[in-house]
């Protein structure tokens, strides 16, 4: 087993070498000649100059009639002006002036007679009339070079007989997948089939980046299969991105084919995630430009920040897109952040304005999840030589949406339950372009989340174990001081979920000891519930086989079941619904929503309410199966 | 002759009016299926949920041996563990976790001996896993309804099985442009044409907006013509517009068409420019949905404006994309600004930074100056109820640009000369992403307008009539406590312009009285100079024809001649050469360029005083002609 040792060069030193050696080798960008009326979002490659006037000629402004405006110099109310039908001539608006003529008067301001025309007030010279070039003159520089056509320059291009123009071609971008577990899109892939959606995300960037596409097939994991592929693009693009393996191990032949057929620059930067990134550059055979060539991790957290932060910069060098500077704002972090010193650190957030703040709550790590990305509404940079933060500190978050949405955003976490989403989706439907963020970290997560200010609402379900009742105990210890609200939600049945037909003949908690199970994580509702019920009926939790496997979802807990990895987990029904698996009922619980007092009367809180009181909640939930609806929206006495 | 006499209803009122009508009607979106990968931008017409989960297996997530974390217990640097080579098996990142093991030691952990493995740490149990939904689990809900596909989102898609998705129909608009005077795109129009760019800018937008525009053929201004193409169109097509005439003159058929077709909601809006717009809708033949018909005045401005507040909010219901809010800013108005009680009125601005304020400075208002949307970076809005603004009120402005673009951009206002056009051009080139805007209001507006502070810099030649000298003793009047630079920018000759081949021989000055004259705006340079010459030579301007005609630009002028509508105006060499016109020196000048003194260490304005040394603006002002370079750059001692 061999590895490729990776060096750790800091970030900016990675980027300004890797466009320094570009631009040694004259990294430029192609021109095309394209219709104006197709240029919509192209980039100027020169500056346009007018061809033509506008307006081309004196036109009239006004619809009324022409004339020579001495003749009616001296017109006033008490001294009208009379004005003989050979003086004047009847024109509408856009009418080129007739020879002779300096002025037009408004149709309104004529009064006709036999013969004659009679007018009240004298006309200004040239009142009326636009003039020639008053708009744009042939030969005035209509934009300079590198701008992005709107579609009012669409207009003046047009209207300044500009009928084509000279943009930058969008650079083609070869995309090559590789790796021997990679298989094309399916949704049926089988254990370690991973499947090829990195290219899909990567590509889509591009677009977004004004460049265009090019996926090239999955290449199998071996350096001359690599080598051929890695040509082949060169030959075709203006650049190519080479997904490599995910790590350094030892199917990643990504660094050596790229030495091979072109130069590696950069080989790891001291950036995580993103670390074993590659900066590469080729020629292709007729020598006549530079490639740029990124390998890239194969997760696609880490692919998508090594493009941003790498190639997005190569990419407006090849498309003359400049694009503005990425948006930071500063909002407290919710809790302490630890960062290794080794790293340029990126971590996904997710922002919200709660209590008249802005907060941001880190999100998971893992670079494979791309849920994650979905979800993030900003990127916490932790640099190289920076330990992390403390919970409250000020910090600098790379900004992912605008500030308008993440402050009008609901932003909800606790415990995860299905009907939350549903609520979310009812709630864009009825008010379309309302946000709602939600995150799972289990009740107590919950509990803890408004307690620190960083959440409106979450959703618990918290059994206190002396007196046997649901969430207010809670409150009592957590909110001694109020400021929080309870409202009702729902009731829902949690059971044990078992692999379709029950084969191992589950009937009660007691059987898990034949089981394979997996459990929620600590903090969860279920958990608590869990440890509850085994205590109850004296089993010794390490007893049960995979007692201490955790999952952070019912869905995840019945995923890991209906793939066959587990054989039973505590769970809700519309999870083991969704997943086709068996269910023995164990417990009706109470899920309700904890509130801050402050957000209650919010618009947003006010529509939620109203959504847990009406039909189509009630509807969703009925399909979803397992609950009891009792007083969903009303509020609970608890102090 | 017969007048369509409009109503004129406030803007609110005609919107809500006009909506309200086509949500009666059952105003709807439509819903097709889209291959995932194809989906970026594309609006979710439903809650997507997740048909596999991913990972989809219990994933290795590191490269080493899996193996059950039990044997692994107790195991330390003290106390090493050794386990057998049946016991373990050797994983890559991405293998399924092979059956019977629940961790994965990192293979930089393992010592590898004969027979077996030995381990100095304990292996924790799903360490090193990524267990089965993790990210994504089967049924989870990926989006909502109405998210906008992004590239995560995608990448979610595809990882989650969701291989197509249904999404919203992009709206087909279809775009008649009706009058006689309409010609198709054309470099050579005649007088009287006017070229048809207004479905030019109109499609654009729509696609700015997520529809698909059609374009039909010009229709002839009478009713059947008209009404044949409405009904056509409205079969064809989601939402029609129909660009009618630019007035309520005697040939603008569009209201009747619209009425004879569908129904007329509104026509005529308490709105400036954009009263005659036209709200309607009809219903296709098979009446399976209603499809809104938007009348817009022939102007472009006027166009631009009603459909982006009236027609707007008909395509986000149409395309189910909430855009965001138009952003506002306060901003402090440079100058008084009076508007009808009658109307809402919109008014294009520049806005720059200067001296650490944003100021607006308001453009011209002409409707039909297409080059006034190309320039503006925000609308001031004057509601109905107000007459205006005073100086220094700080006022609300709609934001075109981004504030970050409008902080960072150099302002120059004052005399035009082309060269600018070409500093702004080769500034772009030098330094992509350079923002220049500039404003053409002669000298003597130059030198208000960095007195009020509303430009960072501006060019101006005003000649002294006492000294003969220039600029200089306009700064020491101006002003008297300094605060201002000024930089040595080019010696230019003024000349007439005359006719291709002088066919009136004209020599001097004296000769204007035989010549239509156009003259250039009061209280610019060139207009004070010619004021000036007259008054030395003893002409009396009276005795010029056309004297009082003004044009606000050199090439404007020698546009007029070009065109034949005038024979000789004063100006600059390089407009004459522009143009193809003969030219007849007359006086040597002096231009230079007029700097804020807090301007002049700014980023921006070195560079500019850089570009004025340089070889890429001498060659190109040689290209221009008419301009002796002595030291452009220089700071010219005045105090």
């Amino acid at each position: 087993m061999s590895y490729q040792y990776l060096t750790n060069i800091p970030m900016e030193e990675a980027r300004s070498k890797y466009l320094k050696a570009l631009q040694e080798r004259g990294l430029n960008y192609k021109v095309e000649k394209v219709f104006s009326v197709d240029a919509l979002d192209r980039v100027t490659a020169e500056a346009v100059y007018a061809k033509i006037s506008t307006p081309h000629y004196n036109a009239c402004a006004m619809d009324g009639v022409a004339l020579d405006s001495t003749l009616t110099f001296g017109a006033s109310e008490r001294a009208p002006v009379q004005i003989k039908d050979a003086d004047f001539t009847w024109v509408n608006t856009g009418d080129p002036l007739p020879e002779g003529y300096d002025a037009v008067v408004m149709v309104e301001d004529v009064i006709q007679d036999e013969g004659h025309i009679t007018l009240y007030s004298a006309a200004v010279p040239w009142e009326n009339i636009r003039q020639i070039g008053e708009d744009i003159s042939a030969g005035d520089m209509v934009v300079p070079s590198y701008t992005v056509i709107t579609p009012a320059i669409i207009g003046a291009f047009l209207a300044a007989g500009v009928l084509q123009v000279n943009v930058i071609t969008r650079p083609l971008v070869g995309i090559i997948p590789t790796g021997d577990e990679l298989v094309p899109l399916t949704d049926e892939p089988q254990p370690g089939q991973i499947i090829e959606f990195n290219s899909g995300i990567f590509s889509a960037m591009l677009t977004q980046w004004g460049c265009a596409a090019k996926r090239y097939p999955i290449a199998k994991d071996n350096q001359s299969t690599i080598e051929a592929a890695l040509r082949k693009a060169v030959e075709e693009c203006d650049a190519v991105i080479l997904m490599a393996g995910s790590s350094a191990g030892r199917k990643d032949f990504a660094v050596s084919a790229m030495g091979s057929v072109g130069e590696v620059i950069v080989h790891g930067i001291a950036i995580k995630p993103g670390k074993p990134a590659i900066l590469a550059l080729a020629e292709n055979s007729a020598g006549s430009s530079v490639v740029p060539v990124l390998g890239l991790p194969g997760y696609p957290v880490a692919g998508m920040l090594v493009m941003e932060h790498f190639f997005h910069l190569v990419m407006e060098r090849l498309t003359g897109r400049i694009s503005k500077n990425i948006e930071f704002r500063e909002v407290e972090i919710s809790r302490r952040l630890t960062s290794s010193l080794k790293y340029h650190e990126f971590i996904r957030a997710t922002l919200g304005k709660v209590g008249g703040k802005v907060v941001a709550v880190p999100l998971n790590r893992g670079a494979g999840v791309v849920s994650s990305m979905v979800k993030a509404d900003g990127i916490i940079q932790v640099p190289q030589n920076v330990e992390g933060y403390e919970q409250g500190d000020k910090i600098q978050v790379q900004m992912l949406r605008g500030l308008e949405e993440i402050e009008s955003a609901l932003v909800i976490t606790g415990s995860h339950d299905p009907l939350l989403d549903e609520i979310a989706d009812i709630m864009r439907r009825e008010s379309p372009g309302s946000q709602v963020a939600s995150s799972h970290v289990g009740s107590m997560g919950g509990i803890l989340a408004i307690k620190r200010g960083e959440a409106h609402l979450g959703g618990i379900h918290l059994l206190d174990e002396a007196s046997g009742e649901y969430n207010i105990p809670y409150l009592r210890r957590f909110f001694p001081d109020g400021g929080v609200a309870l409202v009702e939600c729902v009731q829902r049945t949690q059971g044990l979920m078992v692999r379709a037909g029950n084969p191992l003949g589950i009937k009660s908690l007691s059987d898990l000891v034949r089981a394979r199970y997996v459990n929620r994580q600590k903090g969860s509702g279920t958990r608590i519930l869990i440890d509850y019920l085994t205590k109850q009926k004296n089993i010794d939790p390490a007893t049960i086989n995979g007692y201490n496997r955790e999952e952070y979802t019912h869905s995840a807990v019945a995923a890991s079941i209906a793939a066959g990895s587990a054989d039973a987990g505590l769970g809700i029904f519309s999870a083991a619904k969704a997943f086709g698996l068996g269910f023995i009922p164990i417990y009706e619980e109470q899920y309700d929503l904890l509130v801050q007092q402050d957000a209650l009367s919010s618009v947003m809180v006010e529509k939620l309410l109203d959504i847990l009181r009406g039909e189509e909640f009630s509807r969703r939930l009925k399909q979803l199966g397992g609950y009891t609806l009792d007083h969903p929206g009303e509020m609970r006495l608890w102090n």
